[in-house]
């Protein structure tokens, strides 16, 4: 393989903001890239500091990405970056380094890939594991448009623990087109990584002299003499059968693919070299690159967990500008150790969200009965049934939007036999600023329409203790916890030992409802009516569905009833409460929420205390 | 490892009908087994030709399942069937002979496992793919509880092309639990197996002497002597790369099971001795087993595909009873061959249903443009979205159940985006004789809740064609087409060239609403009111949603607009025009429809034509 670069180079210094990028990287020394790195780099940790994102995996693949764009022609070879929050090289190198501060910011460049950010981002990845299928699918239309063109999956193995991967995997490695799987070994998902394959993946890496390995063993199997006397059958077999297990060696070979690996993901050259070795194949090939999370940043480097996302913080401690004690995930996480201490049925199931769920304290108190099961959704609901058809009770953390995953396994696995399973929604409704593709606007449409599911939705910590022991200990079939990401920001504290719904009946023959996080604004909503003349009744609701005849009975009452929600309209309980009142106006959310903050969104929304006042008094 | 079976045996004949089971199968000797066997394909084909159901997976498994019932104590031991449908064997043992007859039909057994009928069913199987998750559960639990028992999960080589599994596999590969996987393989899903698993799984098979070959290899490995010279490195490299190379073989050892294999799925003896391996490993184990789908009837051998879901048949000739020559999915199939040979966009994508959804005469005629993904409805979507992001028009066929699999890729993949992709949904409604797990209620709640999604449900033939057109023409998002099982049933024929509604006025202020295959019913119940004096209008939605303009328009006109919808109601297209419309009753599915025939569905879902009228009737 030509590993050298005869590149004369281009005009010094090296200047991120005076490139022609992609283009100018194909002119670059060995030496210019390293410098170029270096930029990158640096450009990186300053933004993420600034702005919050994904720090960890941008930094351990900034020369792979240029390696990429070296060898490959984007936008007519197609580079799909799976879950897409290690692309920010790839956008800075792609013509967007000039918007890359407003990285996430309303407006501003998207902390994933977006089709209609740029050409070179082919399809939209938020969620994990995707781009195998999505890169197979392009790959598979190239062939039949005639294009010599390439399809690049660029994937964590992180996102090999999600079945799809394996299922794009599976379909692909038969075929003859042209897609490169690039494999990216960081032995870590968002926790640590977990599972057979993450173990496996691993083994690879100290394979060091692999191919020079297998060379030397083909060689040697074509000179082996008879020495000794063969345990069963003729050597012949027993030669025939070294050749097919040596000759058909990795996973991925396994499955129809070509394999090129181990690389050094911090090794320009030899990235370039296992890269063109691989265009050279002309079929699906994956090329094995082992990096480093968090390179060149040493706080990410020795906690790449803590900068996978994070907000922003201070560049040089790398301590971050705002401490939050507590969230809904960590009281939620801190509770249910307490419960799981007093009650050996409980289990704790994340799908590689230990610490995004709160579950860091359980797998460390009770590690026995605390599963990590990889970026398999559909497996944790599958798994949490089997638990449960033994007299467990397991709770599955997980954010609102992967829950989106496990549709099927919710009706089949647990739903027709009335399973008694706890799912604890974490990031329910708007998540901010990473936009569109996750916030958890669907998971009240989507487990509503499922028979058999119980949903709390509390709007304070207190609450949610209440409804998790509910979950816990009133329901027998799906019971479904969901709160919002970060903190408790309920400025009124007025806990009720209830976990049906709290009702301030003041003889108004106008009702509000809400439940959530919602409620605070809702009440100062009512103040500001107040204010101007209009008393109304307030209804929250706590366990929002079914819903409950005393709610049903109490909504009769009123001429009209503003329901106040934030969930995506179509499915939600407000549409669902309309069809049977008359009087019900539900208020929910009819489109897709792009990046913002989420005081942005809820006044986008009309969601601020102000805007429903307004939105009331416009009504009666 | 001890293959004797020193059973005395017990008293002849022997009689399937007069055994204890399955306490007797433990007392038997191998040729009692063998008689006992043969006894049972009798009983399978008789039963399936009277009920239909599925024979060919059930002729494949009978010794296995006999060999599985002698080595592990159920209850106590958990034996999951993955899919369930190839349990009837396990039913015949598990004192279910008697029933055995009632298969699929309304009250009798199902032809799924389902806890409710047995407590030897451990969960519900009816899905493809999850037995892996589920058995990992039942014995993470037993280990928990201090049990020796094991999880047995019994998978075909078709449910292993589905990402769940895999993902079940990654999870329990590393743990220290009893879990053993029969892996049936046959080298048929549904269709022809696919994908790089399957060709794997076939290379095992003829690995004969697996284990010896590896014993010699540990042996030989021990005495190579340095013969010749290393191509690179020492020769203690290369044999140290040997080793592992040889020590680790299958990619199930790869994911950290242990492995047994290959074992013959017909002979009882070498069953047992594989099982009795695999218990006494005590940690995940991975059992190869090896079987001939529609093993002992001609017919199934030579054709397993076509006897895979049968209806009803003539144990003779192996005929079936009835013969349909139309039915939804072949005219879809066809209609959409005669498309796409006018248009080099359209791709046909099926998720291991070939057959099944009509796309046999698409794979024939357009193999290149033709997809079998296996069983794997995620992957389907996303790659239907890296397909339609090069231009294509990809088409994914799909029955309603498995839809449930794949709505984060709707949402994901496909909606956020606007990805102009069709999905042909076939089996939309009730399905019959398959019962709960597999009726087709939840993909109008499901498909409704996702922005950016048009759907059309045409009742009869002439207007799926038209909706055929219009979603691959008319829209330029998702574009989903909906149809029932089976053939039309529409008595009126009354093609209009509209793909939105048709609308009867005849003046009344009571207007009846309905759409797809409840059509026919309704048109009757009118005559049956306007017989009793009681005049209604009629509009048939064909483009159901998103809810037309012109039909709010025409809503509105009335003073009580009844919508029978075969659909789940939370979630319904009538339960979202409820919310909008005081005057709209919906009148839609709110439980889980067990096994029957789809009249007996209607009837118990008050469906009927009469009943129809009657409730209209009862409410004016």
């Amino acid at each position: 393989m030509n590993t050298k670069n005869n590149k004369a180079g281009i005009e010094e210094p090296i200047d991120l903001k005076n490139l022609d990028l992609p283009a100018d990287l194909k002119k670059m020394t060995y030496r210019q890239c390293d410098i170029l790195c270096r930029q990158i780099r640096e450009e990186l940790i300053k933004t993420v500091s600034n702005n919050g994102g994904h720090l960890s995996s941008n930094l351990g693949t900034v020369e792979l990405t240029v390696a990429i764009h070296r060898i490959f022609d984007s936008p007519e070879d197609k580079i799909i970056f799976d879950v897409g929050h290690q692309a920010y090289t790839h956008k800075i190198l792609t013509g967007r380094y000039k918007k890359f501060s407003t990285l996430r910011k309303k407006g501003g460049l998207s902390g994933f890939c977006k089709p209609c950010e740029s050409v070179h981002d082919p399809v939209i990845t938020g969620h994990s594991s995707t781009a195998v299928s999505s890169a197979f699918g392009i790959a598979s239309a190239m062939k039949i448009q005639g294009s010599k063109n390439y399809a690049v999956a660029v994937v964590g193995d992180g996102a090999f623990t999600g079945g799809i991967s394996y299922e794009g995997l599976n379909n692909a490695g038969k075929s003859d087109v042209n897609l490169i799987i690039i494999l990216n070994i960081n032995e870590m998902s968002i926790s640590k990584n977990v599972g057979g394959m993450a173990k496996y993946l691993s083994t690879l890496r100290y394979n060091d002299h692999y191919i020079s390995a297998k060379d030397a063993v083909r060689s040697t199997l074509d000179k082996i003499p008879v020495v000794g006397k063969p345990v069963k059958g003729t050597l012949k077999n027993t030669k025939d059968a070294l050749r097919n297990i040596v000759l058909r060696r990795t996973i991925f070979e396994d499955l129809g693919f070509e394999y090129v690996g181990p690389v050094d993901g911090h090794n320009i050259k030899e990235l370039e070299s296992g890269l063109r070795a691989a265009k050279s194949k002309r079929r699906p090939v994956v090329v094995a690159v082992y990096t480093v999370k968090g390179k060149g940043y040493a706080p990410a480097e020795k906690n790449p967990g803590g900068y996978h996302g994070i907000s922003a913080f201070e560049i040089e401690t790398g301590n971050p500008d705002v401490i939050v004690e507590d969230s809904f995930s960590n009281i939620f996480g801190k509770e249910l150790v307490a419960l799981a201490k007093q009650d050996k049925r409980i289990y704790a199931v994340t799908a590689a969200m230990k610490y995004g769920t709160g579950l860091q304290y359980f797998s460390k108190e009770l590690p026995d009965r605390f599963y990590d099961v990889g970026i398999a959704e559909e497996h944790a609901v599958t798994f949490c049934g089997g638990l449960a058809s033994m007299g467990m009770t397991p709770v599955f953390a997980v954010y609102s939007t992967f829950l989106q995953r496990c549709y099927d396994q919710i009706i089949h696995d647990l739903s027709i036999g009335e399973i008694h399973t706890v799912i604890c929604v974490d990031r329910a409704g708007i998540v901010g600023d990473d936009g569109e593709t996750h916030n958890g606007i669907f998971d009240v449409p989507m487990l509503t329409s499922v028979p058999n599911v119980s949903i709390y939705s509390p709007s304070s910590y207190g609450e949610l203790k209440l409804c998790l022991n509910a979950a816990l200990y009133k329901e027998n079939r799906i019971a479904v916890v969901r709160y919002p990401k970060g903190n408790d920001t309920t400025e009124v504290s007025e806990l009720r030992k209830t976990t049906s719904y709290i009702y301030k009946n003041n003889n108004s023959k106008i009702l509000l409802i809400t439940y959530g996080r919602l409620y605070s604004n809702l009440l100062k909503a009512a103040d500001i009516l107040a204010d101007s003349g209009v008393q109304c009744d307030i209804l929250k609701l706590i366990n929002i569905f079914p819903i409950n005849a005393r709610v049903k009975k109490i909504i009769k009452n009123y001429d009209k009833v503003f329901f106040f929600e934030e969930s995506y309209y179509n499915g939600s309980v407000s549409q669902k409460l309309a069809a049977e009142f008359d009087n019900v106006i539900p208020l929910a959310i009819n489109k897709y929420v792009k990046q913002e903050t989420v005081e942005q969104a809820f006044a986008e929304l009309g969601f601020t205390a102000g805007q429903m006042a307004e939105t009331v008094a416009g009504m009666i």
